[in-house]
């Protein structure tokens, strides 16, 4: 089967690899119908994630069961699933929490690879979700967003607290900053301010719900914030990009006793103490359990309530993965999708 | 009137120095009553913080409201009051949120300087309580108290989300760490595990309500904490002192999840950002707010709901404040009360 292969940085191929086969009885094997490129797999494209051996990519996808094992219990072959990046038991005390890609079983789908024509999902019962009902093409789109970008947009806005009244500031326009801005206004705020400076991604900040787009990063940028909330800062803020400036940014442009909700995969952050402590502001983040949300987006999505399918700017087919990673790497394409 | 000064790193004196008067139509003096000596105060004293001139000191406080300025209404000369180390309007957006702490008009009152006969306290009905009754000596040292040390403690709690159901750990065995386990027991937590090596700090652990007690620090004590909770780590953990070693411990000691509150203000900590969004905790702490609490706190005291004042171990008349500071950095003392 086609499986694309990151060979080194900037080096990414569609080459022929084994199918994969039920290695646990509670495996399941899907047969992917969509996958796509995340911001994340950008880091080691541009060599800022090391990368030792030619590595199999991808950690979303949408697709149709072929196998289960024998002790895979609420799935079925032929059943449409959708998938969080990160494979959990749903069981655990942890799982129960609401902390799925926390699991103490947890798989990261990365180490499997969805960019490929089929995929085995470990823990199936606890890491897929079934669609029911016969979804458009858009839906489609929407289900596939809702496997990493929009869980983690929607993570993002939970952990910061977004919710009536609230002014929410977004650092960050990617995919998954975009889809916390969707995420921050249905879950009822008030005003959300989001950090942009381009045309595209502005338009779509603003068709996701952003009240306010602000050009101006850094110290600048939280000036802005600070002027367009009586000088208190946002009630809440998303940070998802992950470097040091984005972080900074964040904690400076919310209010003591305000929330950040930081998703961006950190790399080269580091928090001075002092300035967190007198910051006064609550700070959670990580790997966003999309699993938690999972149900109910797919319920949003099947019933038309949100398109996060529009943040799909590109769609290739699985051959031309090298080129969508190109179009992500120079932000001609906010994100790509990848058909089988 | 008599003031505690100190003059460089191990040199505290009691010195004559000028009366405080009305300086804001919005403040009151009062003559204090007591005040103590706080572990904050150890940084400079120990030469952790520099000290560039002789220093008013102290920032707890109970006393009788001596006058009033011509702003000032709910506070009549004579009420028994107890206040915040932080001077706050109690009503600007940051207030009412709950974050005095905070406020846009804060005033630290480490910069007024309470271990004295008298002290002008800046935005009095933002920041006195009265007490009604008439508290015994118990009462009184609790309600010293709630002041800070009590106030802060709570505050951990809080911010650790302690409660119903919950497993809690506190790394530090100082006055905050210790009324950190009695309020995370008043706020329901099932089970608090207090990290101390000290055999009458241990005591006091237990008197306020700790159900154990581990003595290993570092790794060993992550470890230990984690055994004791099925390996997943606390629900909450409470930081109550401020170095790179013991919020570590917090963080690691704490699940996915779990929420750490810390208020041991930071000295030399800096927290990596990956390490921190795969910790997925939440983090919130700083300067507690302790005027949040103040109404109930009062209230549990004066009811003999709760007895904080049992952490003061050493009581001196302030012409022996040099005394006290020795003992508390020779951690001969836990907590000295002052008394004028």
């Amino acid at each position: 089967m086609r499986a694309v292969i990151m060979h080194a940085p900037g080096d990414v191929r569609v080459e022929d690899v084994e199918r994969p086969t039920i290695v646990e009885p509670t495996d399941a094997v899907i047969r992917v119908t969509a996958a796509c490129i995340c911001g994340s797999d950008l880091w080691p494209y541009r060599g800022a994630e090391p990368l030792s051996r030619p590595t199999r990519m991808g950690h979303e996808y949408i697709g149709v069961v072929d196998q289960v094992g024998a002790g895979v219990r609420d799935l079925q072959v032929g059943d449409f699933v959708v998938g969080s990046f990160v494979a959990s038991d749903n069981t655990c005390e942890i799982c129960r929490a609401g902390y799925q890609s926390r699991c103490v079983h947890q798989v990261m789908m990365g180490s499997v690879g969805t960019q490929a024509d089929y995929a085995r999902i470990p823990l199936a019962d606890g890491t897929l979700v079934k669609v029911t009902g016969d979804p458009t093409a858009a839906q489609t789109r929407s289900l596939l967003a809702a496997s990493d970008v929009l869980g983690t947009g929607w993570f993002a806005a939970v952990a910061a607290e977004a919710g009536p009244g609230k002014t929410v500031a977004v650092v960050g326009d990617g995919a998954v900053g975009l889809l916390g801005i969707l995420a921050a206004r249905r879950l009822g705020a008030e005003r959300v301010i989001a950090m942009s400076r381009h045309a595209n991604r502005q338009a779509l900040a603003r068709r996701f719900g952003a009240t306010d787009v602000i050009e101006e990063r850094g110290d600048p940028g939280v000036e802005r914030i600070k002027e367009l909330t009586n000088g208190y800062g946002a009630h809440s803020t998303i940070e998802a990009v992950g470097t040091q400036e984005a972080m900074l940014q964040a904690v400076h442009a919310t209010r003591p006793g305000g929330h950040v909700g930081f998703v961006g995969v950190s790399h080269g952050v580091e928090l001075d103490g002092l300035e967190l402590f007198f910051s006064s502001v609550h700070l959670h983040g990580g790997p966003a359990p999309v699993r938690r949300f999972l149900p109910e987006l797919v319920e949003l999505i099947m019933t038309d309530q949100i398109d996060p399918g529009a943040v799909f700017d590109l769609e290739l087919p699985i051959e031309d993965a090298a080129e969508g990673y190109r179009a992500m790497d120079e932000r001609r394409a906010t994100k790509v999708l990848l058909t089988l």
